[in-house]
């Protein structure tokens, strides 16, 4: 593995929290510590800031006793933390679970299977770590979090949330109780005051269907986390080797890359060979919730033929995955027959690849879709491991001509009804969303889905605002997403810059990660989470002070944005310096800025702030009196 | 220079529409010729689409008559095309001009010029192509678009820019004549009803003050353009040398390589020594208006030393410039003394260097500001050679803490006192506006300004979003800029990703231009622009009909989408391959829906729209019987 991947952030170390409800739960955050600033009379502290982390443990170095640094062995996976509290529960099983078939890796039979492992043996391998036998909900039970919730339980799951989601809450200040509906205070750093994330408020919104705590119990790697309107926007990165490209190691990194860099979940969208045990690799090194669409490996297990596909084959591929430990599962229920002639005349069709798989399937048949027949099956499956729904839009718009189409739109109450069903399975469910969508109609989607999907939280791809900028659309849809995520989309999946070209790269996932956060974090702020603003307030405290090594630790991408300064001003003095690469030493606003603030002080600001009030006053009159600007002795009214 | 700047775009010509009141101006187009779609019974054409084209007739290699083509040569500069109309109205005078003093290039004498001049000789060259003597306004008059406007006349300028406004309504649509202000129609490639933009509509908009026409009588190089909310939104790039790093050439470089990428107009922001010769060679080179910021110049001449400035050094400055062409001037009139205190409290003070600049200024002597007291002499100058004001936001919030705070907002009411002034002296003017606005407040951003500045043209530095992630503010900012681009702003200044970092080199420009584009055009989407959405359509058509060549050539950057494409599947085949590189050959879902299209054509739609409304019936009873959704035999409906 590439050393880059597991490299710790400049200036970071990660710091756990415990919980009240459950002391044996360890949230991590990544803590800046920052430089003081240099007053005219000595220094002013200023505290370190704790941001969310999803990169798990697997970024936290240990030291042997011996002195050498231990990285993460991927070949051992991370430790199962929530194993424990799975058990404690007491409604599980531990049972043999499905034999892993050829055909669950793209082989008919089990002599080429073994031919091919033998024959690629530095790229393939089974996944040495894993000791554990499958668990499920005893006969007919539920393990969700949703049932929990129902039913008035805080579960630890439920408590981590609640402590992650506090982020960036000074500690000291946590015990503020609050509700999350406020309003957004704007106050400048220092003058915030905290509303918190309590376990009952996030217990109230799973058990509402407001929020998901994706979390299989066969995933026990995982650490929890919420997707809801009224917690911090997720993001998702997409990753998978596909029929002409990319191997099991290198989706591995891919995924301990976009975690890295913010991934709050991943999904696997493997198709091709190897896919069982590309997902095995990627789940047992995965502290973050793991998507797939199994659809795509049931359509393997037929060579491709879509008409093949049978219910059968579905089914034992949910469990396939579901004994794996997959988190969501993203299933295309909502694209029924009748729906499937309203593309017809679109100016692309169905672009989703599982609403297409789907849609070929009932056309060859001439019959109702197996997923939407067969759902209340679906959700036995789903409860049984705590696998949440992430009903997929098959029919979403594959172009600014196609959006908020009849389509899209009748899909969407299809998914609200199927909502419902889930629900009352206990079952937790998102919504997939658009895609492409022109900035005019972004809000309509979003008020749609919570009207049609009864507030089930939203998880868009995008969306795109144009589509003239292939290459680029990870920001043309950066902008959809900033907007429908403070519209209240809770979740958004990345696009990368080679979306509709090719397949990303670790760059590509780096800077569609970035991308992300920048979008969620902007609507964060516009929704005034708690805590959203401190960071943006750290850092522009350093960028004003000349803090230049605080400016990089506290960014998204404190190795971006030092290579990027260190291009014009390479030398170690400059990071120190009082003025900008971009002004030059003698120009710079900041410096001048100083001037005014001293000038404030000498004068009391509390004085200069009477005399400009009477400025003002005259300033009006003057207007009033027909704006004759010059004959007014201006100059004068300060002497 | 190097060969890229010029290189045409694939597939694309050069060409140009004749007025109808004015023949002799040639308004130009790239024209982006497209393959056919294969049917299965034969071809459709695809007709070309014409793009608004700005990189000016630099962009048009000529062919002499031994065959060999003939590249633009920058040390003649540009034909003088506006030069004819200016003369044809009468109404200026050419005379001797301002002699170019030493300190103009940053000397404080002239041996010290010369030894410079000498000592860099590879670098520094007095600009060769000008053979011409300013023109001014006959004594006392304006000469302003506004002036013209105002009395009813259409300028060949006007009428330019209401063809080129028209890029993308195909001619033999464009007699339709129709309001600006209609419903957007979102209507697919080839339904799309075009409304058109008049010359009279230009004019009218030009008379109100909602448009300006950046236009110095002594730029006779630019091709027309206009900035105002009712019209294509358009972008602005900054380039300039500094005290650190840049050259004369790599900034002539800068500029052609800006409006290759789509830059509308560009702003030279020098500082440091030759900023006289750079700003030469520029506007000789430039098809589209330069703006400056004076007082950068003048600070200049007085070393660097803010309180040395004077109202003559200024207004000399002033002179200096208008001569040479600049199209417009960023003033930044509305600092003013009582202003400066309230900005002592802030996150991060004044972060406009013009700002600070003139708030240093105001403290050091105590008084209110020159360019305030002067303001009417300044309109003076500007109308005699119509240069438009860019009324300067110097006290714009320089954090997300600091948006739309006391001294942000006293500044705009005092830019809109200013505009009245501007107007009574048939000057143009637009407002510049911030910086750093997070979403919730971008809204309120645009609609005081359209109510403190009378609607004058809104012209915005991003904004950006968040702070927490220098080396990627063009992204943070394209999220802002598309927003206030909807809501009504009329250009938006780019923001590359070196910003706060350093200074933006060749591809920092090209990154921040294409930002700045899909920003724009995503506004003139959801504006419901004319013919906005033509390319959009003609590029989701292209993607779906797999006409590889025709979507990256339909892009903002055709060469990056090639290059992403050629990363996964470079041979020449999968340039016309009916699969995506994403899903490989078995699982395309674009192919699946061409099988739903035979299958709708075979069936018949109509047919098909009647049983899918029958089975939509059905639904919805046994939704209203409880959702019991497996008791239907649904498989049966349809046989």
């Amino acid at each position: 593995m590439e050393e880059t991947i597991l490299r710790p952030f400049p200036n970071s170390r990660k710091v756990y929290t415990s919980g009240s409800l459950h002391p044996d739960i360890r949230v991590p955050f990544r803590e800046i510590t920052l430089t003081h600033t240099k007053l005219a009379n000595g220094y002013e502290e200023n505290p370190p800031v704790r941001v969310y982390d999803t990169t798990g443990p697997a970024s936290e170095q240990g030291v042997a006793p011996d002195g050498t640094v231990t990285m993460h062995d991927v070949r051992q996976g991370l430790a199962p933390m929530r194993r424990e509290w799975v058990i404690r529960r007491g409604d599980v099983e531990e049972y043999e679970g499905r034999h892993v078939r050829p055909e669950d890796n793209g082989y008919s039979n089990e002599d080429q299977l073994v031919r091919a492992f033998s024959k690629e043996k530095a790229k393939l391998e089974y996944f040495p770590g894993l000791k554990r036998k499958p668990f499920k909900a005893k006969i007919g039970g539920a393990v969700s979090q949703m049932y929990y919730a129902k039913r008035g339980i805080i579960t630890p799951e439920m408590e981590f949330v609640a402590v992650r989601e506090n982020n960036s809450v000074p500690v000291e200040r946590a015990s503020v109780r609050n509700s999350i509906f406020h309003q957004h205070q704007g106050n400048p750093y220092g003058a915030f005051i905290p509303k918190v994330i309590t376990p009952e408020f996030v217990r109230d919104e799973v058990a509402r269907g407001r929020a998901i705590i994706p979390s299989n119990i066969n995933h026990p790697e995982c650490e929890p986390m919420a997707i809801g309107r009224n917690f911090l926007v997720k993001i998702n990165a997409n990753i998978g080797n596909s029929a002409i490209a990319s191997s099991i190691e290198e989706e591995v990194e891919k995924m301990l890359w976009a975690i890295r860099w913010g991934a709050d979940t991943v999904m696997d969208l493997s198709t091709g060979k190897h896919i069982h045990e590309t997902r095995e690799w990627i789940i047992r090194n995965a502290p973050v919730p793991i998507g797939t669409v199994p659809i795509y490996q049931a359509l393997e297990k037929v060579d491709g033929r879509a008409e093949e596909l049978t219910w059968e084959i579905f089914r034992d591929t949910l469990i396939e995955q579901a004994e794996q430990g997959v988190d969501y599962f993203t299933i295309h229920a909502g694209v029924r027959l009748p729906f499937v002639p309203m593309t017809a005349n679109r100016m692309t069709g169905i672009v989703s690849r599982g609403g297409s798989i789907m849609a070929k399937w009932c056309l060859s048949h001439h019959t109702e879709s197996f997923l939407y027949t067969h759902f209340a099956e679906i959700c036995e499956i789903m409860r049984a491991y705590d696998v949440s729904f992430s009903l997929g839009d098959g029919l979403r718009p594959g172009s600014i001509a196609d959006a908020n189409d009849e389509a899209q739109l009748a899909e969407l109450r299809t998914l609200g009804e199927l909502t419902k069903i889930a629900w009352d399975n206990d079952c937790q469910v998102m919504i997939e969303g658009p895609g492409h969508v022109p900035m005019q109609l972004i809000k309509e989607n979003m008020e749609l889905e919570l009207r049609d999907c009864y507030e089930a939280p939203f998880y868009t791809l995008g969306p795109l605002t144009t589509d003239i900028a292939p290459g680029y659309d990870h920001i043309t849809s950066a902008i959809g997403a900033a907007m429908i995520g403070w519209f209240g989309c809770a979740m958004l999946c990345y696009v990368t810059p080679k979306e509709h070209l090719g397949l990303p790269d670790k760059n590509d996932v780096r800077e569609g990660v970035i991308a992300y956060k920048i979008a969620a974090h902007a609507a964060d702020l516009a929704k005034g989470h708690p805590g959203a603003q401190l960071r943006d307030n750290a850092l522009s405290k350093a960028r004003f002070e000349f803090r230049w090594e605080d400016q990089f630790n506290l960014a998204l991408d404190p190795e971006r944005a030092r290579s990027y300064h260190d291009e014009t001003l390479p030398q170690e003095g400059a990071k120190t310096a009082h003025f900008c690469s971009m002004c030059g030493p003698h120009f710079c606003s900041m410096k001048i800025t100083e001037d005014v603030r001293r000038y404030a002080a000498e004068q009391g600001v509390a004085e200069e702030e009477a005399i400009a009030a009477g400025m003002e006053d005259k300033s009006r009159e003057f207007a009033a009196a027909g704006s004759e600007l010059y004959t007014i002795p201006l100059d004068g009214v300060l002497e």
